[in-house]
């Protein structure tokens, strides 16, 4: 048997609604922030990645050679794709832009729990802006998306990169060499953060208070430890934030964000539900048009890892159940097997799912099968109701059974359901 | 600028809205139709698109070496993937199975009109029966499919590819020379046909009738023209159909279909605005699970290329309009800007999409704004209106303002959309 390849999933019907269902809740809250959706291709010249994070990204990429022999890659990510589309094809639109996305991506790594190599993700990008109002926004849309999702235990964690940037070139850290630090940092990798330090001269103490500066966590009374515009700036977000109904957050100057592009306000979501492997969200704001050619625009957004943010709900206790059809069709005899189509089809005109036994079952099999796609009705078409241009519905929940004439089924059927 | 590749698209917000449109009422249809939908991986171990199609496809696929050097391609079709996932997790569920699926596929060829290598097929497949029911119903969900877009001329072309597999055997072609020979058929190449049956020695008047059959169109009275089982088959076919309210076919016994795993009934549909590549849709019923490790199961499926089929009724004058957003809220000024975010937060709380100013613009410009995102209303806050708990609301569309009182505005917005 062919298998689907390692660390991708087949998503069967009762996941795949389930999936369905989260996805267009995440895809209304966007809506209801004023973000409009978009689509880029699923690979991308795997330059465009490499300008993002680095040639290092390749090691992860699945990138190939086409047969015109050009270096492409499927997307790891699509905060790249949606700012290249922005420089190609909307930069001379109005701004704010806003933008959302949901879709595959890809990562050649070893599969672990919630993690694949064909993953999820819903993204958002805000582009144009750069005020405390555009970080707040955006916060705010991620906060919604997850308690619209129905996540209980979560927080956000909202930092600066400038703050850590600005500690670090007053300690002397060369410009080109911040990035490599600031790596260590983001993963609290301390003792190796340090010989690097000591090896460009910062000395034992600078490198404590660095250190420190990542360890600064709490609620916004943090913000007067914060040096600079930084503290300023982080006051008004969150202060926008409040207006808007979001303090579910801390202050945690740890949160760096393993990139170099970001410029400002970063922040991650955590579900602690997710033990180890706890992050479900993490965006801020960056610069990243004008290495793909066009003009340097500000932007802030954030991406939801959807695997990990169901996998948390999931171990939250929350289950989704399957909607199931409206009515299943039963002929008893032949003779009525056409007549039966074409009350499936009345009932399909009207709205209602339904479907209709087309292997010329025997009764209780039949009913077997109803119940197995969750039927809510059975319409049970016999030569002698007919007669009285009749058929018997039958609630599978209850078992009641009553005889309906066909022109009542429709408004039967609706009704009840009301 | 780096480009989208070579025959991909990206899809800007007023693109993607429309074809979310279109896609959702493709997934009403099947999901009214008792289908459900199900998801595969991108990509899969190339060796499932050459047991489908043969070792030619190659030509034409994303293929390449994973980084653990296995053979693996981007999906030319999604067929393939969804019987392999029968195979492997639900060939023990009751049957029938009703499945549906909508995605990317890639096929590494010329891009011209309608054709891209990344494009979006919609599809559906009913495994596990073998009845004139089951081809029906899967030809009437195609049908109500293309009805639900709004296309208005298409036709389907019912075939059956029992009837030529007849004639040819009988003719004496040997059974793996098959499918050479219908392929070309398939694309009506008798010049091309002609010698190779000669090759088989076959002699020239068989050869005509053969040609003939493949020319036989018409309404369900060229059943009576089509011999053996297969002439009774289809009209139990099309009897289903007419109960379901579905009319708008022929029978056109040139309907082929290349591929050699169909079993019988064979259908397409076309839509003469697209011109020369006119086919929208396609399918008819199959063995496939045997050749990925299952037991042979008799299914009936189809796809529909969805690019095809919006530019098709594109051309045929359907315009979608962009919905826009409910409100946009306006700040008079910088000290009502977080009472505005308040606002904001509480419309989008009621699930009315809204967005607000953050770029701190003067009224001119926001209101500039609020038209380009198609806003319905401004909900103007000035400090005065304020005192008075009320804001300006701005009908965008017809100019009228009035004061509303901030408890009164969700009402009053929903009351008015009404």
């Amino acid at each position: 048997m062919i298998q689907c390849p390692r660390g991708t999933r087949d998503f069967l019907p009762d996941e795949m609604e389930k999936r369905r269902f989260y996805e267009n809740r995440l895809r209304h809250t966007a809506q209801t922030f004023g973000f409009r959706e978009i689509e880029t291709p699923i690979f991308e010249d795997a330059e465009l990645f490499i300008l993002r994070s680095g040639p290092n990204v390749l090691k992860e990429l699945y990138a190939f050679k086409d047969k015109g022999d050009r270096d492409i890659a499927l997307r790891p990510e699509m905060t790249a794709p949606a700012i290249r589309m922005f420089v190609n094809g909307m930069s001379n639109d109005p701004k704010p832009i806003k933008i959302f996305y949901f879709g595959q991506c890809f990562r050649y790594e070893r599969p672990q729990s919630g993690r694949y190599r064909e993953f999820f993700q819903f993204g958002a990008e805000l582009i144009g802006s750069a005020t405390p109002e555009t970080d707040a926004e955006v916060i705010c849309m991620a906060a919604a998306m997850i308690k619209e999702l129905g996540l209980k235990d979560y927080k956000i964690h909202i930092g600066h990169i400038g703050v850590l940037r600005q500690a670090i070139a007053d300690a002397g850290v060369p410009k080109e060499r911040t990035a490599e630090v600031l790596q260590k940092l983001d993963k609290k990798l301390y003792d190796e953060a340090r010989p690097l330090l000591e090896d460009m001269n910062v000395d034992s103490d600078t490198i404590d208070s660095i250190f420190t500066l990542t360890e600064t966590v709490g609620g916004i009374e943090v913000l007067s430890k914060v040096p600079g515009e930084a503290g300023d700036y982080l006051r008004q977000v969150t202060s926008y934030m409040h207006a808007m109904g979001v303090d579910n957050f801390d202050i945690d100057l740890g949160v760096v964000r393993g990139l170099d592009y970001y410029t400002g306000m970063v922040f991650e979501a955590e579900a602690p539900a997710l033990g180890a492997e706890k992050q479900i969200c993490g965006g801020g704001s960056y610069t990243l048009s004008e290495l793909f050619g066009g003009e340097k625009v500000f932007s802030t957004g954030f991406a939801i890892g959807f695997d990990r943010i169901l996998l948390a709900i999931e171990k939250e206790g929350q289950v989704y159940e399957p909607k199931g059809i409206g009515a299943y069709v039963v002929p008893v005899s032949d003779d009525v097997r056409l007549k039966s189509a074409e009350i499936v089809a009345m009932l399909r005109s009207a709205g209602i799912s339904s479907d209709i036994d087309i292997m010329g079952r025997k009764m209780a099999k039949a009913m077997k099968y109803a119940s197995s796609v969750r039927a809510k009705y059975a319409v049970i078409v016999g030569a002698k109701e007919l007669e009285e241009d009749s058929v018997t519905l039958r609630d599978m929940a209850t078992g009641e059974q009553q005889l309906v004439r066909i022109g009542e089924l429709v408004a039967k059927m609706q009704s009840a359901s009301q």
